[in-house]
């Protein structure tokens, strides 16, 4: 044990000091690779069991209990984005550096085609089953939907589009206010827990349009996997390319998301902020004529 | 950056100082947005999904988790009331000035008429495919019902009108339990989340007669939108102008829900705390003769 | 307002001063009354729509939350039982005083005819419609069973009455577990949600047999109100007087929650707390001697 | 009173001195009853009221709530483990000596075994009535699936094995997440909550294959009951000794959870913990050569 505990302490110096930003990849992978495994497997689980083991307000469920464990494993190292739109909108307040960006939305995505591959591995009996020997994109057997989403027969690209966009909107406009360090509502702890909420009502009021992926990373990295895993390149080109919707759309989500809240409220709490630490850097010379101005 | 940090700065000086009641405002239409855009997107979802992708329990749950965030990310500025009658009972126990009522009111209509266009927007494709190219309040294709509260076809005017006041009454004394300042029951920070199981279990108990309103900007904003967008001036005469209900019964509630709980509980643990309270304040000498009352 | 003001004064210094177990009583009926509106209200959504507002998991949460409402609503004043067998087993141990439990007892089951009461109103015209003009306990229409509990056709006297017992000490084994000040594991605060968890699996495991009384308060009061609504006497008759199983069985589970929570955890954190209490008290000279002792 | 007082410490101070592992064994079986009862429960309801008092999202709802329960009943004397594999993974980290490892087993098998026997008897006669006086392991009344694990028809003996490894391996690292010290993500006293999460996201993504056993204690405690119940040895020897599978699988998912957890995140946290520490018991000399490594 003693040689074990040896090993495992040059492991960690040479890991912790070296490659931080590694570190915090490994960290975004397992998350998300926990947000895929729960995710996806509780789709695969409505849909192979043909509803007698789970239903949409199951899938609902999962979704938002698997981001909160994923943001509890990850959080410490990396702050448990588990999303490139998060990272993204950290990155456009100067909260989190840009460099962080590619490494992260890399790590995600592996962590979510890896959670994919978990999945096909624990279901491939009951996939094989329900698609009758083929792993097909469209038609009544197919399977493909357990692990990157597709749209709604009623749904045009446009639509599609618009949804992903208030979709992760919404989505980004919580996760600001949850996390904004002048907006003091959350109490420190249930962070990971109310981001969970936030993604189960988005599923429970956003879901029926296209499955609110809201998330570029647990979008790709399953289609991914499916296109190599059998399913083939249909993934990719089916609905006229939809795959660039879920890919593209919750960027300009997570900026409209970012400009709606600070406008509407993150500018205020932190306004109100700023000038009381001025008035208590600039000491009791300055308050008054704040005060008055106030007046 | 430095730039844009400068224009900030302004923009929240400016907009601090001389509008905090504008900054409240527009926290609470926020919030109140956020209220609504999840909560009809859930009716919209169960609705027009035919019950595939959500039931009456789903729009429970998301009206439950809706008000939950839409409390965390206005509390801090307004208080998080997105409720009118929540401003109106406050107001009658003079925790809130009477000159900030009309301006909630307003803000939080607007913020519940923004979301049913967000709503509006998300889903108009689907809208389009179950109203056939329509938008009616009633038959069986009626999607007026996403939006606004209609009464079942049991209910008369009278036992829905009893229905909103109980209803809300039940809403205020829970609330007012959960915020009162002298009944420390609830943890610090853990308001908002109780205020959403309150929600949450009066769509579980009292939703059958006429889907819960118990909030008149929950109800007008998303019936105005929806008398512009399409659906007409139905949606306001129907069923012998049932607007008027949710419009005005949740207010008599209120006043039900103050009475019930201040006479039951709160004047209880207010004046024990106001009794200690004075004696510390008056020193030992009464204390004396406070305890021989007691006796 | 100061008129208002001195009047509440003067009610609160009356009403503290002369009758604090009046006090007491109000808050257990009023969160008895909010436990049973809320939970019977859940019964009635879910009978009354034939299903499609409610299914018995709507059922379990709301009752699961009525109960964490009603604890924090009277919990600062009365200790928030909502339930004579909790009064009963904390009575048993001590920590009540038993001149409480009649007093506890009234209110409890006043509280519960009066929500009973609230649900019978608000539903009034729909009982009326489901029950096509009549209130009958028994037959494909009868709506008795939304306010007390009535056992499913497969169950015996006898097994109904071990199925109380069973379900009663749950409770009391998992409530004690909570309150036990030897027992640190629930954070403070956090104590009235956990009960609600505890009423939820309780209605998840245990409410096929005969819709998980646990609470003869409960069952009692809307059982009387039911008797004197309409219904008539047959509340009272049917199933071979069914109605004292949830009257008396109860009480026995409640003894043997206490008995099984005491010698298999209670006993054991006790007495630790109690010999490291003895150990600091009675100084370093007789710790050594219990050192050897556990060795 | 007093006289009772005095036996109860007499008796405290027995147990506590001379049986501290008796004390924990006690309070696993506890522990493991009430996840067994409420968890095994809950299946119970679904099936015999052919899922009119319960669907598979009720039985996951139970189990995570019983967990959460089951671990704040026992937490505070054993750890509240419930579970081999927890147990097994904590020895594996050295957290936990190893000599209490077959004396948890033992007491949760036990606890499980009890667990089931409660059930049985709240349950008789209801599984009269739906087994139609017989108590079968196969075919369309069976109800042996209520107490144990059996596989899907879809389910080879291989994808069953991974199965159970792939489900233990997720537990485990959720549960290394919530529990480790260097890990500080989830809030002290919401440990327990959290698990419960765990389990309830496990049985909403997991459960189709064979109903996500995961715990050799709660799978094998109610097994053997059943076989002495009247179930016969058939529910050892169907499905190929499928009940191997569930016994010793979940230890290899342990293993996987462990290095999973460990060499993704855990020795990172733990590294930088272990760095810092040094850092300041080593004083400023050397840390500024460890700055300069990390440069």
């Amino acid at each position: 044990m003693d040689k074990l505990k040896a090993v495992l302490e040059k492991l960690a110096q040479i890991f912790h000091i070296r490659h931080r930003i590694l570190q915090q990849g490994l960290a975004e992978c397992l998350g998300t690779l926990v947000l895929v495994t729960f995710g996806c497997g509780s789709v695969a689980q409505m849909l192979l069991s043909r509803g007698s083991h789970g239903r949409f307000l199951s899938v609902n469920l999962a979704f938002g209990v698997a981001t909160t464990l994923g943001i509890l494993i990850s959080g410490q190292v990396s702050g448990g984005h588990l999303n490139p739109t998060v990272t993204f909108a950290l990155c456009l307040l100067g909260r989190v550096p840009w460099r962080k960006f590619p490494v992260y939305f890399l790590f995600q995505t592996l962590g979510a085609f890896l959670g994919a591959g978990i999945i096909f591995g624990m279901y491939s009996d009951a996939l094989w089953a329900y698609g009758q020997g083929t792993l097909s994109v469209e038609g009544t057997n197919a399977t493909a939907g357990i692990f990157a989403t597709y749209p709604s027969p009623h749904l045009s690209l446009l639509n599609g589009f618009f949804d992903q966009v208030i979709g992760t909107a919404a989505l980004i406009v919580c996760i600001l206010a949850i996390v904004d360090p002048h907006n003091t509502s959350v109490p420190a702890g249930l962070e990971a827990f109310t981001v969970g909420l936030v993604v189960l009502v988005i599923g429970l009021s956003m879901g029926f349009n296209s499955g609110y992926a809201v998330n570029p990373a647990r979008d790709l990295g399953p289609r991914l996997f499916t296109a190599l895993a059998g399913w083939g390149s249909g993934v990719f080109t089916v609905k006229c390319y939809w795959f660039f919707v879920p890919l593209f759309a919750p960027f300009l989500g997570a900026v409209v998301g970012v400009v709606i809240y600070q406008l509407m409220v993150g500018y205020n709490v932190e306004g109100e902020a700023r000038i009381q630490g001025r008035r208590e850097e600039e000491g009791s010379l300055l308050s008054t004529t704040t005060i008055n101005e106030e007046a």
